[in-house]
């Protein structure tokens, strides 16, 4: 494979000069037009890696997540590849799966690696491991002023499922999530409901059940059988997720309780598998593909020392099947 | 932030010999005891990507990806990267969205970035492109003998498929396919349901339609009422993918056909949106995690010029809610 010196042996000049347009740093015009001519007729590919270093420039983008293998976080993880490929930067692919320790070897292989920046969807403190030299950006997590995020408006979107629920006649709501300390979406969308339903007197129950996610989708069916044979009967349920609502669906149908019929149920996130694929259950949608442009922009704008204003993105009511029309 | 100069002066020996100890190349045993001291009382962070530039090695993993959106590709990218991680390597995800033209920009970049090699699921004739320094594996597709690469075993998956159909009391079984040259997945499914309905001596038909992926629901849509229309009644159907064998259950539906008594359904894939989804469709179940773990060995022997042998991993049927208990 041709290197810089067959460049430089080919076009008749010297081997710096072919460096410094390889760095882009100018030559004359003469010469360039040469090394231009050599480059095209030999094939002469520059190593990246090489001219990065010493230009002091870097194009991998750390992406921290809990787990691609999820909906919501591969819809984010195809926009924000397709958003760093734009401004020339790739993405390393880091699942965490949510363990503190992996997400601080992460940190610190984007320290050793000279990468470009880091985004991460992260739950725990990763602060004492950040420091200025490193770009950084949290999606979804706020930590203190001097570190930019972008989110989705958990708090005010779940208060506008609970008016699409008092719109369509409902008296008496529940709200059924996960209790994660640190994850700030579910506790916002918690509080965010609790707000709404005293703003209109709405009766309104929470079962905020603090367990591990394998163990949820039974503590939620133990709560809502329990319930029902109490005689206690809600006729709308606000969840902290989709996945949550597909529980309850599943529930309800084994409880013989018709949707929307006798109870309508609106989920949280919107997310899709895949691009094309139907929704059924009536949400409160995130602008997934915005969240990824955002933290992109967000990035570079850190990276070049600019002023960055973190960003809470409005959320909209998807009416699908589970929800009555309005 | 400590570099190189700092460790040495520290230690009291020469940048050499910390470059040594840093390069694993061996250096006096007491020398090592006073750089490892300084090391650690500096917080010094070596450059990986200087280090890697100067012996020669890479840990980037180019991973080229129709699309992470997608449940079957975000689980093999989840376990790829997991994969990777444990070998000491970094996965750059690239989307391509079936795009020759984007695979062939990742592989430039890929040669450009010295990384330690390419793994890729695409569907293009990238051979021209490869070259023997290249370390490559493809996932699911065939080019020739020299290009190594690893897949299910799609035909005898397919095969399965109408055995297990059979032993249920199929007696006229319909595969609802799209036709997509490229895709040797989808046509030795195909070509396997053929050959096993042959072999049973059962009455078969197959409905490969060549239509773009976002038509393809229609055109099953209209093949099926028309065939009802007609008085033609399948007893059975098994399907290219799990996503084809969902709109074939949201058509029967509204034909008033009930599954599995009227007709029976079995999809291809076995794939879950995330790890504790509960599937309800019968299907032929990838191993995506071995697939995985099989592309990873094979790329890490390739890497070091060692012999690799492509692999055809088996397939299981999975009962659930689509077909009869047998």
């Amino acid at each position: 494979m041709a290197n810089m010196n067959d460049v430089a042996k080919l076009a008749g000049v010297s081997r710096g000069t072919v460096s410094n347009y390889i760095n882009n740093v100018k030559v004359k015009e003469k010469s360039r037009i040469k090394i231009e001519a050599a480059i095209k007729e030999l094939g002469y590919i520059p190593n990246v890696a090489a001219r990065e270093l010493k230009t002091n420039t870097a194009s991998n983008v750390v992406f921290i997540v809990p787990s691609v293998w999820n909906p919501f976080f591969s819809e984010l993880t195809y926009y924000l590849q397709l958003e760093l490929k734009k401004i020339g930067k790739k993405l390393l692919l880091c699942n965490s799966e949510n363990d503190y320790k992996s997400e601080i070897e992460y940190i610190e292989m984007a320290k050793q690696n000279k990468v470009y920046g880091i985004i991460s969807v992260s739950y725990s403190n990763i602060l004492p491991y950040l420091n200025d030299n490193l770009p950084y950006v949290a999606i979804e997590r706020y930590y203190n002023d001097s570190i930019p995020y972008v989110t989705s408006d958990n708090f005010n979107g779940s208060k506008l499922a609970v008016r699409e629920l008092h719109k369509r006649g409902c008296k008496h709501i529940l709200h059924i999530t996960r209790k994660v300390e640190v994850n700030a979406a579910l506790t916002d969308r918690r509080n965010g409901f609790e707000e709404e339903c005293q703003t209109l007197n709405v009766d309104y129950a929470i079962f905020d059940c603090e367990c591990q996610s394998e163990d949820f989708r039974d503590k939620v069916n133990e709560y809502l059988h329990d319930a029902y044979d109490k005689g206690i009967h809600f006729d709308g349920i606000t969840c902290g997720t989709d996945r949550y609502a597909q529980y309850v669906l599943e529930i309800l149908n084994d409880l013989h309780l018709q949707v929307p019929q006798d109870i309508q149920v609106i989920g949280f996130d919107g997310v899709k598998s895949y691009p094309n694929e139907r929704l059924t259950i009536s949400t409160i949608k995130q602008d997934v593909k915005k969240l990824a442009e955002e933290a992109v922009q967000m990035l570079a704008c850190v990276h070049e020392k600019k002023a960055v204003t973190s960003k809470v993105l409005p959320t909209s009511f998807l009416q699908l099947r589970t929800t009555k029309e309005s």
